[in-house]
């Protein structure tokens, strides 16, 4: 391999997400750089181009993809866009990572699933990057373990302090729980059975029309239930946690760290506000790892096929959340083309030693 | 008043709840003794009279009445046991606390009201512990003051290490999350609605006629939700935690306090193994409250009515227990005769600023 | 024992300090209450009978102890009060606790040690409450175990948010760290060799007369040396923490505990903001444990020579505080009337299982 | 800038943390990669070259500034071989990051600084990686703020599990102590005054010529006392730690942080094992920011003048470490060349709101 031949990604959407992963190439991944940035909005795709030195700016990936400017692709426009980009970079064989969801809607998903068996590899990485925080891949470890017993329960938290305008009471699953529908499988090993939403007295601080927050009760196979505080104004800051209720014990993860600071008749630790620093970390290795595997010609995290369950999922939790009791989940076997293979984790070195 | 005049307290039962209570009466609580003690077992009746100096056993409460040897009762057996001790203790006009559950079931219950009723004054309270706690009475106070909004949603957590052979699966509502339904619709102002029951993945180290852990949903009149993990098998130690979801905030109680030791990789805080420890203080609290409200004629904590409101809905989660989906809680009115009045709150200094 | 008599306490002053005993014997003790109050101010001597029915008030100790009125006495006066009280009470053979300082100073204090060798049997207690935190107790009894091998160091902190102006820079040593001067020996097992006081950055917010904070190095016989942070102004609240270090680990007591509530930002747990919340269950466990052991006759806390022994070591850190270097403290030989013997723990159960 | 020009850097020393920057600069820093491996034990050399493809081995640094092979260089000797690497380096105009202590004594680190301020530009940075943790970064910020008041104190914890039979008691200071001395004056924001050293009772653990551990008393010319405790046998595992104590309130660093394991009677957090996790975000942090300064020409980090001044320093606490009393360290002014400029702090988001 010759050095200098850093993957060259093109950017599609540079909006806050895309931003904040085009300085994420540009200034902390090893081995990529930004060479493409595909933009309908010419003052962001502008901004794109000057904060990534040697990026270029293409009115469709297409184009980029024929001006043989790139060797990957990072998706970052919201879902419903997904699907008219995916389907070229799948046919062109360039590895992609895909922000979350993969697709407007299950059908869609089946779609680029679809495809890229066609193409005879895996190529495309959904961006659920919970995957890569350092707790929730130790809590996962901890699960398969059995060092507690086996896992009956998870109790997850997903607060954030508030929604803009166009946020909508769908969304709520389809936006937010949609992280949960990844990562509670993944974190028990089983998938999804069913899906139940009760709701909690409204907050009337949320949008008028929002009627939250919600529990989400999430029945795996394996019998492990899983509810969700899913909250989205809740004003304080930003918060996902979990506890994993095991035969023996109990894991939390999710908790504030950092600097504590007594005043004024309290002792106290600075909570998020927002995912971008809580999942700062996560991003990071997220993009590292799919660099890293790019490279080589593979992907490093949930696959095309994670990311049709999800949608599937998802639909069924959308229905759950007008509809009293559970909602049957309906999973098709997974192709053997998408075979679970042992995930890579994440490089970095865990920082405690539990 | 003569100060020699402490409180002379009978206690019925003197197994391991009613030892414990007669040796907090003697050695921590101001104003009362212990002058009768009413166990059939001679052994624990001799233990019990030598634990409390200058107390004597008597065969049946009614024997200490006639013999004019006690002025309150405190009933500590069994709740199948206590309908007979409680009628003619309120017949007898003299204060009495007695340990959750008030009685045997509903019925029972209702006919302790309607005795209590005609009585013309309140001399029942109930063992609810918890209310004594001085975190459970801090979130209370927070709830109160609104100062995080309304409250919206109670995450609630139970888990016992182990449970002996005796305890049946109806046990699981009837004996442990009869606390909940306590001290939920306690702490939120508000009474229970429905009830629902949901299973996590089943314990393997649960007694095998045990179906454990469960979820149990308690939706109350105001909206609010409350989801109790209820866990009995779960070896690793005691614990009652809570979480109050507000509009802008959060709140959580229970967590471990105490000593922090580094030792072999890791940082660690003593967890409770039993109620006897973690509510020590409640317990102490709450009977001091009692002895005081007492020598004044009164009650200081959940009255019969209370007792009687649990007794339906513990009734209501036994059948959610073997149904799917809410089972509605059928709560009467409260008679003028319990009308609410504000409890007297533990005496004990608040320890925190918050 | 006739159950009626209970321990009679004549209680010598009645400000701040001598309140809250009143408060704590006629409420929530078991076994004792207040016949005599002795106090020169004619407000607060009303305020206390009135406080603690049966009580009456004395002009003198002498005229209680004459009139037969009292079993027992508890001296809550400043320190320089002590002596003329504790003679007249040694001298009638009663059980006293005594608020520390046990006297005004050293020689006082021998003048005491000697009267009550005098008397013929130790029936004076001195009030470090701290020996009856739990966390102080459960960090001698680890301590004591080796379970973390030897003790090496001792890291205290004692913060107060202010002081009064009548508050001098000696009372640094003499008033404040005190506390220390008696409880690091006591989890040590070992006394004082020398004391070094060096100083922080003096705190602006500190009244002009005083230097502080300090750092106080307490060097003990067995080579343990303990760093003691001592800060009258700090604002934020009252803080007494220690944390043991030890051959393999390390423990921490006086962290914050209790509900904690995210807001705003952030998760915080509220501080103490006086000693009187900080040690209000350790003075509740000191006055009950020096009450049971009075009615039997002895004492159940620090002793008369344990005071002496701090007011040696009190003089030497006052000199400490004027000078560069260690001073070193010349304790005599510990009288056979005083041999150590196994002290009497507080009997309320311990908390937590580490 | 050609894009492919990444910094090329050689690497001096491929021991355990010449081999941990080589992993760091190939698979995580962006902008970066080892072009020259200069080891003399073949073996390592070879597991270098091979670590990082397209590096190859040099006998002498020399020799691969010669064949115009490196950038920059970064050198990871032991203190004792830096002076003879990194005059060449000077000589030769290139950047260097220079790991701690930049020289084996103060007259060699002199010698230092004088080559560069005659070679007319800064370019040696010296690897107090510290200054590059999120925690500490945080707390020089509050003190900068003035949020709390005036910092008076600083109460320092630094613990290693064990050390290896090389390592001797001045090491103690020299290799140990040497990061306080860094990071103390740039918390603080002023240089060391006095040096003072206090032993606790030795650790039987320790290695038999070990006196240890200690407490290190470092004065700072504006009035900060900073404690140190200095602890290298203490077996439970690695801990790095810092409270700030200001005129109103108290901050806190370096506490155990991620998943909480509730099991066996103990809820409990990870701890480090060794400098290599605490301190892994910190090492990338620096060294990112430091090949983004090299590019640029310039150096983020601590300048040789900083590592001059803790030479000094340290070699004022060994002297102590022999001594009674606190021993003065003579700074000499800073030079122009050397001037205080703001620092570059680490590019990564603050994880916390606080």
């Amino acid at each position: 391999m010759n050095l200098c031949e850093d993957l060259r990604v093109g950017v599609v959407g540079a909006g806050q997400m895309g931003a904040d992963h085009i300085q994420r190439l540009t200034h902390r991944i090893s081995g990529a750089r930004v060479t493409a940035v595909i933009e309908p909005d010419p003052a962001r795709a502008d901004a794109a181009v000057t904060a990534a030195p040697g990026a270029r700016a293409y009115p469709r990936l297409e184009d980029a993809l024929d001006a043989g400017a790139v060797d990957a692709v990072l998706i970052a426009t919201p879902g419903r866009f997904h699907e008219p980009v995916l389907l070229p970079a799948i046919a062109a064989g360039v590895p992609v990572l895909c922000e979350k969801p993969l697709a407007e809607d299950a059908a869609a998903a089946l779609r680029i699933v679809e495809a890229e068996q066609r193409s005879g590899a895996q190529r495309v990485q959904v961006g659920f990057m919970r995957r890569f925080d350092a707790e929730y891949a130790g809590l996962r470890e901890l699960i398969g373990s059995k060092e507690l017993g086996e896992l009956l329960m998870l109790r997850c938290i997903h607060r954030n302090p508030s929604v803009l305008d166009y946020y909508t009471q769908d969304m709520l699953i389809a936006d937010s729980v949609v992280h949960e529908l990844d990562v509670v499988p993944w974190l028990a090993g089983s998938p999804i059975r069913t899906i139940e939403v009760r709701h909690g007295r409204r907050n009337t601080l949320a949008p008028a029309h929002l009627e939250e927050p919600i529990l989400v009760l999430i029945e795996l196979e394996n019998g492990v239930l899983a509810d969700v505080e899913m909250n989205v104004s809740v004003r304080f800051g930003y918060q996902v946690a979990t506890e994993g209720v095991f035969e023996q014990g109990i894991a939390r993860i999710g908790q504030p760290a950092g600097m504590q600071i007594w005043e004024d008749g309290s002792a106290r630790i600075g909570e998020h506000r927002s995912f971008t620093t809580r999942f700062a970390p996560a991003y990071d290795a997220q993009v590292q790892a799919w660099v890293d595997a790019a490279r080589a010609g593979g992907i490093a995290g949930p696959s095309a096929w994670d990311g049709y369950r999800v949608a599937l999922a998802s639909e069924a939790g959308v229905r759950a959340l007008h509809t009293r009791g559970p909602v049957e989940v309906d999973l098709p076997e997974t192709p053997a083309f998408y075979a679970e293979r042992p995930l890579l984790f994440p490089s970095r070195p865990r920082q405690r030693t539990l």
